[in-house]
């Protein structure tokens, strides 16, 4: 058994597109995927909360991670959600995606019901137990059954096929009690926060990356952002934690998570088709609205719409003009911020 | 079209048996269904919070609704749970129930999302303009997406195919505001509550009935409870509710809800079968704890174990000799009661 | 020593009208306490949530308490929110009140911050055993740390001095909890609701009265519930009881509370003065509309204004009027429950 | 009028000694004051949430901060915690405080009672009118109601006396959406956290200085942290972070708070006497074994009790060796830390 390194960097719950008849739109997920990784993320977080796993049934699922697996093609690395209703149809696909290559599985605590820690202790054991591919544990207080510290400390000191921490939590605290307390006995496990309003300070404080929903929009900040932190380049990294909170609180408040990710990725060019969840008139007016407050967003980033696929090309190109547009928009904030440090 | 009488009286949400690999056990859930029956419930619930829908695949929950039809053979309506990834899914599974025949199907808000108010109302909107079967919304705001009462009353107002709530909040004013609401612009329509604690509350408040946890385990004191509040004997009910309480604690803190339901009916002779949530190992002792303590409730109420099938034939001259054990039983309560308010 | 009876009955939390500079308006106090004695109430209780003893300093609180206890003249026992900084303040507090007369004092669980079941315990045990007065024990969950059944449990076993608890939760299965476990081991305790929209559902099921915020706008309505609860006549009851919900509803929402109930007050035709809390001019518009809608609320019910105190004298005889009058308003509401029974 | 500079640096809420009858001790509160001072504080922060200020009177409020003004004697400035009762009495404090030469007060919004947020704008818009003292809005939403962004912005941009926000949410978005909103429109206004476990992250993303519980007990290493923020060291900063996760885990989470921040300072050497809160056996024996984890981190930090005034003398020499040795103890967590990263 050949040891893989630890899971890092800028992970991408990348949603789905849907067809006219509401289907999964294999071509555009796919074109998605590549630009995607032309932007330059770290690995794809396929079937996660943003991209809507619940929504899609257990065979949808797997045909997704067919597809990412596939068109990554080894690019980069694939973390695959594989939440089933049970243990028994979790193991299933784990072991299904395991041999389709992906580097790890993410799970959820069990959705609906609130179970106590140590039953989830007991949900996760049992499958790290038995599961063939590594495992990151997934905690999502805001969704589901929160998965405490010490039940993490637990499965990471127990289980060597759990490598990894995915907090959604947005608690910084949470999040240097379990690096303070798991790395000195695994140096190999890893720390991801799904909270992109604080990922320079969660990275700061020693995560290793992040799944997050802005890379699924603007990839290129999303990796800005974190290339500026791993260098220490801590102004830049605030500059760019400044912007991604504007896209997020545009992404997020404009409808019910995660239909405004949804208008945003579309307003890089890609077909996402109509939300399996109806919407309400209401919420479509305030959907057309972030659409025109993301591309403003957008354009004062300089950044383009994907809609005419042979653009992609000169992808790489952008990066360097990019970073010189967004400094020049953030560039008031960090002044005053500079002046009142001096 | 004919129209039906609207839903009342005590529906059990009747669990699912399981057998030595973990899947349904057809011939045990016959068995259970003909019991709940034969004890007086007015109807079966399948798929519901407390039958653990979520834990069961797609696949698996159109085999329970087929079982339990088929068993109940019209002896009783049947209420079928029918909430699926998304309204296509749901939709079709309406669809599939009603050529079965169901009375009516129980659809709760979306899963882990939080959907605000207008999408909640977008999708039920949605499903009950294209469903061909009764709807029952469910409200059960413990566990997903809240429906206030605004929506619900929108709903009713515009949608003659949703013909109930049923609301698990357990909150009485929410009731009593959805029934002066609704009632006298459709006087069909039938409100359900799934909080058996507050059951003769709610009945004495103008409810129609409610799908009840406690009723897979003591159908015949559920029953007893409901008899009593529809004939106005408002002395019996109280002590009814009082004992429904003592059940009630004990099934639902011993362990993460439902399991503690599943022991009840195991206490009552059921072959339930291994959870397919993995318990811990305190959760498993707390759960013989129950077993003894549900057993001890039982023998002082002067039930049996169904554990013998032949001794179930004898079942309806039960009911008389029961109430009579558990009136002395509760006795002591009332005997304070009155004295207080003489 | 001389046992007194338990508490029992509506007690009133007699809010506290202001003149032009602020301050207590001692002869509007004294003629709003004759009035609520006059329409009925079984008791005073000033100093509680709904007469904002938190925005009264310490020396006006005992002012309160004197006018109270003054202008009742033992004609109706006065129970007195005591609740000061700390246990040596409000054990001073106590004594002062016990030197008054009032029959007991209410204690609300320290407020600001969050404090664990044993140190809830550990507070009110060091008031129960110095006290010389009779003690409520006041649970508001929702404004400051909840007081647990066990603790209620224990503090009940162990301290004579505490007579009642009085419940502001609505929780009608923590309510069955206190007193299946309580009243056999006293007899003598009471237990008291704050939740005005379940109080028929209370009564029912064994509470002895209630501290109602209704009881200071309708209090004759409050009145005839409790009544109409006592004897038995539950049709009457319910009737009353969707009143309260209407009355409450209005006066709950229309502002931050108690404002609501101070407009309510001022519609019945006391000098409530401005409200101690500066409104904003949102909800000033929406207090003027609810004055308007709890006064035609108030003609529907055929209930007069106390502009004109000489029209106070003819009381008593508008009870029987009274009734006749909110009989035919909700009567709709009746013919409909009972078509749906029969 | 002279401006003053804006509020910067840490602030400590210094708690208040207590004697054998349960007084505020005056000689010790200033030796208290004396120390804080010698060993780095920026201000003083009497009448804070971590100084129990509800549970002592309005005169002892009042006489507390007489004594911090007069015992710090213009060596750092006092923001003086001045809610009151209500507006009036808050007001009449805030002239008080004025008088007395504060450098600003700190109000919360009003405790006890839920408000919304337009009267929560109208309680401060009504202090913020009349004060004569500069105001900082005090947001402390897990013990009463919270003061929401566009609450503080409209505040910050209508009223000049408004200077600062301190937030203790501890919610690192919340407060980039106050920075970002607020600085450029208001450059002198001041933001402050609460929230010590995130004071580096808060610090980097540009406020100014905190008020915080831990500098009561360790002084020097909040304020180590803050230097190092300040200067950019991160790398220092965040195993201060880290370090100060360990104490105020320690002394927030073995007793009700602020309790154990009370023993914090007495493990320091300080007199704190009794708290006026009654403690449960349970909670003093977690107290007894909080001493000694306080006093096991404090002697790994090289840390002396303060028990021998005379040793207060050699302080100044403290800082640098004080500095090796924690730098001894956090660097394994450093080493992990930096090998991940290269």
């Amino acid at each position: 058994m050949t040891h893989q390194p630890p899971i890092a960097g800028i992970f991408v719950p990348n949603m789905v597109p849907l067809d006219d008849r509401g289907q999964i739109h294999d071509s555009e997920l796919r074109r998605y995927i590549d630009w995607l990784i032309a932007k330059g993320v770290h690995g794809l977080y396929p079937n996660g909360s943003t991209s809507e796993f619940v929504r899609f049934t257990p065979e949808e699922r797997r045909r997704i991670i067919e597809i990412t697996v596939e068109q990554a093609a080894g690019r980069v690395p694939v973390l695959a959600g594989a939440a089933e209703a049970n243990v028994k149809e979790t193991l299933a696909t784990c072991e299904y995606y395991h041999s389709l290559g992906v580097r790890a599985v993410a799970i959820v605590s069990p959705i609906y019901y609130r179970l106590s820690p140590d039953n989830i202790y007991a949900y996760f054991a049992e499958i790290a137990s038995r599961t063939p591919v590594d495992v990151t544990v997934y905690n999502m207080p805001m969704l589901t059954s929160p998965i405490d510290v010490p039940t993490v400390v637990r499965l990471a000191e127990e289980f060597p096929k759990i490598i990894a921490i995915k907090d959604s939590s947005g608690d910084i605290s949470q999040m240097m009690r379990l690096i303070s307390t798991i790395r000195p006995r695994r140096p190999d496990f890893a720390f991801l926060t799904g909270w992109d309003t604080a990922l320079v300070p969660m990275l700061m404080l020693g995560c290793d990356g992040g799944t997050n929903a802005s890379a699924g929009v603007v990839p290129e900040i999303t990796r800005a952002l974190y290339d500026a932190a791993r260098q220490g380049r801590w102004d830049d990294a605030r500059r760019w934690q400044y912007r991604v909170l504007q896209y997020v609180d545009a992404l997020f408040y404009a409808a019910d998570f995660p239909e405004g990710f949804r208008i945003g990725a579309a307003a890089r060019g890609f077909h996402m088709g109509q939300s399996r969840q109806p919407l309400s008139p209401r919420q479509t007016d305030s959907l057309s609205h972030l659409a025109h407050t993301i591309e403003t967003l957008l354009r004062e980033d300089g950044f383009e719409s994907e809609r005419e696929p042979s653009l992609v090309a000169g992808d790489t190109a952008a990066t360097t003009s990019d970073r010189a547009v967004v400094q020049r928009v953030v560039q008031e904030v960090l002044q005053v911020l500079t002046t009142r440090q001096s």
